[in-house]
């Protein structure tokens, strides 16, 4: 792929140093998560073809699928008129982005009688992270 | 529409009250753009049945074309699995929802050679801004 260095002279990452990134499923055009990246985890995604983040919560790189295996390997990347969102288009491994086993993480949906689960549960996530 | 509430009651607002939104439209599923919804703005895009957000630049509600006229009419909405994002799909008035005047305002992508222009311009924002 490409070098990062274009696309890190445009982006503005925030006060913490970081940029959310949506990321889209190729094949669907299904809008699987959003996450963050710092400039090592969007250097690293661009080198290496594969979508690494930085978790906030445990704050430290993240590299998707490297526990569950569904890793998210990259199609294509834009950056979006400000400079300060990245889109990436990637073919999910496994074809689950959620950590609840779901395809995407966006599942849940505002109906008439309140959210309700439309999304489609690919695995078990006991069986994959482990039930304790 | 429904109410907003059994989505409010799901949502993390941020430090600064904010939850980013990913606008995808309906009859491409092209992701349109990313921006950030208070309660306030969240409340009013249900009831409306229109994309209004938080500007947080001009710190202030902004009811998507309002000046444009390019209004984005609310499908359906969907919350992620740890309640700190949403995804609209809409329908976009007008065809373009970059300010620039593109479909999407992802419209640069990385390729070999750098930032390519790959998006579609529908309009000229200098006749819909004026250009002074």
């Amino acid at each position: 792929m490409a070098s990062a260095d274009p696309l890190i002279d445009q982006v503005h990452f925030d006060e913490q140093g970081l940029c959310p990134v949506i990321v889209q499923e190729e094949q669907t055009g299904e809008v699987l998560m959003l996450a963050y990246m710092n400039e090592t985890a969007l250097r690293e995604t661009v080198d290496t073809g594969f979508m690494t983040y930085w978790s906030r919560s445990r704050q430290q790189l993240w590299r998707k699928g490297e526990q569950s295996g569904n890793r998210q390997n990259v199609q294509s990347v834009r950056i979006d008129c400000d400079g300060d969102t990245l889109l990436f288009v990637v073919q999910q491994e496994g074809g689950a982005a959620c950590h609840t086993g779901h395809r995407s993480c966006f599942y849940r949906q505002l109906e008439d009688d309140g959210l309700v689960n439309v999304g489609e549960q690919l695995f078990d996530p006991d069986e994959v992270y482990g039930g304790d």
